[in-house]
Parts: structure tokens; sequence; C-alpha cells
């Protein structure tokens, strides 16, 4: 459990609480709380050591809150402790889901059809730190940033996605990127998905650039069943994917290492709010559909789902009522244990 | 004018047709039709050679329909033509305004307030062609995009932006990058800002994730005054801004070289849309707004506002009737001249 900043905290604390219920009596729970964030960093001065990433390997899986304050340097905690363990336990599926429940509010009119997953990649494009700056603060100041692509890191999360693809009943998977700007990479991604979709014959594939997708997305959600994207792209796409779909309070996302040699994490799609930290306001929704990917990724498959009908049903009757944080995680988790 | 492929050549001549209505009896216009795009590329494999800039220079201002066709290999026009006139003309300032018309329909609920406009970087960031690839095709490839930042290039159009938001009634400006991730960049990008921000003591300032930036695009859009962004992220948040209010179908923009060294150049945000063309189903609007923007830049004013009452009189007024591309141009062209 990595609870981290702001509501962090008070997330974790209900996604834990459903985990306890959910669980048959024979799965024996075993947790251990780190406490990374800025806390730590103010402190110590550390994000993230050696030792930690030790401790953490030790682990079958990490449910993290949010990582991120104003009082600590933008990007310090992020680059220093969460893309450092993205990269570091080679979590190169992004996984982040997007479905409008029933009862779940869109800013988007007529109530549309929305269920489908993006598959984010997760440990290169402009992501990986490479880049610097020269004459720094000078008025003849360059500044770099490099995406780096290879053949090895696209093919595994298109071939991820593309199964993804084929275990849903619609099978369609849409490639986003922006190939007719960004042609050396573009063209590896076009490549590698188009040889990969041999493979996949009943996989119907199409392909978008990244500006046309934000578009599709708010006028035609409903076109989409699987998508696979860079980085970047991917992350700025699920947070507006998040946004119609209900809102970053019920957006869950896992940080995959699919061969299992490192464990996963999961987390909320959103940040740590510290605007209402502590008033027991945030929704816990989005962390404890976060547990229900960190169950399934583990093989508890009957209890990922008891969550998410929990969770479902739960939205659906909130109407206007006003919970705290631990209401809905007590709501919840008395569900799943019923 | 440069009416370009598919759909760019009817939309084009509505354009025409309206600028020649609006313009008092003492203003002569002079145009020179091109022949860029897909036709001249089959012909003769040339995308823009030096004497077709040569001539282009000689103008006061460009109109672009739409550049691009399923025929020709994706980017070959893209950057061949369209981003190679971007660079050559040094068209830093990529204006793209969004308002939500009177009676047009917006994807998203409750009609909200939308009248914000993009400054988008035009000559630096991912779209330098910097980058290149190795092992091409084999399994080990490593394709990589190198995102070019200087602080020449930032200053300029941040200023620019500063002066279009202090112009503006509500004065407030939005930087939108991804500084957290994207250090060195987001760094140079930051500091400017900021230091700039100092010259305009009257405009309120904010910064926004990228990512945050597109949730608050279908949320709240009523928030936004004037964005600048890098190309980039411009491309991506105006496709989806234009989305919000009212449909690439009305989208104009301008691709601007303020210091007059180079002609300007504007185009509708929409593409060629090779699956409606020569039809008469293509909406002109976007491109009319964009001669509005044309004029707005050559100094006629009067006749810019003209233009943007007309097309937002016939907006409003359209219902449900259907109207052929000619037919709504006739219609504008008939209000602007009387
Ligand atoms: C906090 C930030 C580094 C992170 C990202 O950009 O990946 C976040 O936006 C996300 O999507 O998980
Ligand atoms: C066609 C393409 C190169 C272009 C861009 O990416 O700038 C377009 O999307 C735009 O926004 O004008």
């Amino acid at each position: 459990m990595i609870p981290g900043d702001g509501i962090g905290q008070e997330v974790v604390a209900q996604g834990l609480k459903v985990l306890g219920a959910v669980l048959p009596q024979d799965v024996k729970l075993e947790t251990r709380e780190f406490d990374f964030g800025a806390r730590r960093y103010h402190a110590t001065g550390e994000t993230l050591t050696d030792a930690d990433v030790e401790a953490l390997k030790q682990h079958d899986a990490i449910l993290l809150g949010a990582i991120g304050d104003p009082t600590v340097p933008s990007g310090v905690l992020e680059r220093g402790f969460l893309l450092k363990l993205r990269f570091l336990f080679d979590h190169y599926v992004n996984l982040r889901p997007s479905r409008l429940l029933p009862g779940v509010s869109t800013p988007l009119a007529g109530q549309p059809e929305i269920d489908f997953i993006v598959v984010r990649e997760g440990t290169e494009g402009p992501y990986t730190g490479n880049g610097g700056s020269i004459r720094t603060g000078t008025p003849h100041e360059v500044a770099t940033e490099v995406s780096v692509n290879t053949a090895y890191g696209v093919e595994r999360v298109v071939r991820d996605a593309f199964a993804r693809a084929q275990a849903r009943p619609r099978k369609k998977l849409t490639l986003v990127h922006k190939n007719n700007v960004l042609a050396y990479a573009g063209h590896l991604w076009t490549n590698i998905f188009n040889a990969v979709a041999k493979e996949f014959p009943d996989v119907t594939t199409d392909y978008l650039h990244v500006d046309a997708a934000t578009i599709f997305l708010v006028t035609d959600p409903a076109r989409f069943d699987v998508i696979v994207t860079d980085n970047l792209f991917g992350d700025i796409i699920t947070d507006l994917a998040a946004a119609v779909s209900g809102g970053i309070g019920v957006a869950a996302s896992g940080n995959i290492n699919p061969s299992g040699e490192f464990p996963s994490m999961f987390e909320p799609v959103h940040g740590s709010a510290p605007d209402i930290a502590g008033q027991g306001k945030a929704d816990p929704s989005a962390t404890i559909l976060s547990v229900a990917l960190l169950l399934r990724h583990l093989g508890h498959e009957a209890e990922a789902a008891r969550i998410e009908s929990a969770v479902s049903a739960d939205l659906a009757s909130r109407g206007d009522s006003v919970r705290t944080t631990d209401e809905i995680g007590d709501a919840i988790a008395a569900q799943v244990a019923g």
C-alpha cells in the first residue's frame, strides 16, 4: 500500500477495506504500508531508494493512492517516484478502462454508450527523460525532449492490446498516434501494428491521429473498443476518456508488468487533490475499482467482478446524496461481503 | 488561394465568394490560385518547389482549403507542403479561436458558454522533423522524435499570447504543457511564461498540464479565455476545442507571421474529407470564418466583424434545413454585402 499524498491516504484506506471484505477466507492478505510521497521527501530528501525498490519487489502487487503535492517542485515526485517505479518495474502495459456506468453523469449530452479500454505504453516515448538544455536560463536556451521508441517496446504492448481486443465481444482495436507528423516513431508503431494484426485476423483494426481521436471521444465514444497508443498520447486521451465517462472520481488504472517479473501497481487516475484532502470528500470509487483490476491481475476474477458490480450498484443508487469517503467505502465493502 | 484536396476546392470557392462580396469598392482584390496537393503530387512528384515559395511570397495572405488525400502516403503532403510552409514562412502564431455560437449544437450537455482562443506555437516542438531511426524495419529498431524548444521561439509566441489576452475583456492566460514529465521543455516554457507575465501585470495567469486541460475543455470550457501552448499539445487540444464548440465544420485558424515578413496563411481546422468531397455537402463556414481572420490580420476589422456576424446569424437560423455548400456560401455572401 502506498497511500501517498493528499486524498491518497483516504482512498487507499477504503480500497483496503473493500479488499479485506471481498477476499475468501482461504486467501491470506498480507499488507505493508510505505510512506512515499511529500512527507518522506520533506523529512529525508528521498523519493525512492534502492532499499525501497527491493522491499517493494517482495510483494505480489502494489496499491497506490496518489503522489504529488504543491510543496514539492513540479516533477520531483512524479519523476523521482511514480515514473521511476513504472520504469524500474517495467510496467509496459498501462491499462485504463473507461465505462460509463448507469446513473453516473457525463458532461456529454444524451448519455452515450461508453465501454472501452486504453492500453497505454508505459515505459517509452517522451517519458524516458531523454533530452536536455543548453544555455539554460539565457535568451539563447535550447531545450529538447526525446521520444524513444523501440521495436521491442512497441511490439510487446501492441501484442498485449490485440490479445485484450480479441477477448472482448466487439474485437476491435484502434491505433492512436500522429504518424503524419511524428514520422519515425509513427512508422515504427504503424508497421508493427500492421504486422501483429496478421496474427489476429479476427480483430478489426483502424487508425486515428491523436487529434482526431479527441474529437471522437466526445462526439462518438461508442466507436471505441480497445485503443493502443504511446505513453504521452495515452496520458492525454485517458484523462479525456475519464472525464467523459463519469470523471476521474471513478477512473481506475493498472501499471502492469505482464511477465510477472515485477509487481504490478494499481492506482486511481486522479491526483492527490490537496484542496479537498483530509475532509472526507474524496470519492474512493476509482481506488476501489483499481483494487478490482489488481485482483483480476492476480487471478481473482470472481472477486474483481463482485467489486465492479458493487461499485456500479452504489453509483447507480447515489442520486444527489452526499456521503463521506468512509461511508462510500463502508457501503461497497458491505455489498461485496454480502 | 490554395484549394488543395477533397472538399478544399468547394469551401475555398465559398470563401472567395464572401471575400469578394464583403470588400469595399476601393479595395482591389487580386487572387491567384495554386494547385498544390494530391493532384500536383501525382502529376509531377512535387509538393512545394522553391519557385512556388517565391511566387507565394508575392502575396499579402494565403487562403488554404485542405491538403491530404488517401492516395498519397500519410505525411508526404502534410510535411512536404503544409508544415514546410508553416516553417518557411515562420508562422509561429497558430491562432485558433473557439466560440460556441448561438444555435450551434455541441456534444456537451447544457450548452455551456465557450469563447476562448488558443495560441499554438507553430514552428518548434515535436514538429521540427528532428529524429530518426536505426535498424529500421528490424526487431531491433529504435526510432526517436526530438522536440526542439528555444527561448527565442517560446518567448515570441508567449508574448503574442499575453498581448492577445490583454486585449480581451477577461484578460486571462493559461499555459498548457506537461512540465512535470517533459522537464527540460517544461522549464523553458514555464520560466519564460512567468518572466513575460511580469510585463503584463493586468493579465491573470494559470497553468494546466495538458491532460488536465482536456478534462476542463469538456467539464468547464468557460474557464478558458486565452491558452498558449506548444505545437503538439496545441494540435491536440484545438481539435478537441473545435469538437466541443460546434465541430470542425465551423473551426477557423490562422498561421500567422506577426512580423509581416512572410504572408500569413488562413485555413479551416478540418481536413480534406475525401469521403464527402465533390458532393456539395461540406460546410464552408470554417473557411469563411478563416477569411474573417485573414481580413482582421490585414487590418480590415470592420469587414472581418461583418463576416463573423453573418456566419453567426446563418448558423443560428439553420435549424434542421439541409443546404449545399454553395447555398450556404451564397446566403452568407448576400448578408455581408447587404
Ligand atoms: C503524474 C503524471 C506523471 C502521470 C503521467 O503523466 O503519467 C499522470 O498524469 C498519469 O496519467 O498517471
Ligand atoms: C495535417 C496536420 C499536419 C496538421 C497538424 O498536425 O498541425 C493538422 O492536424 C492541423 O492541426 O493543422
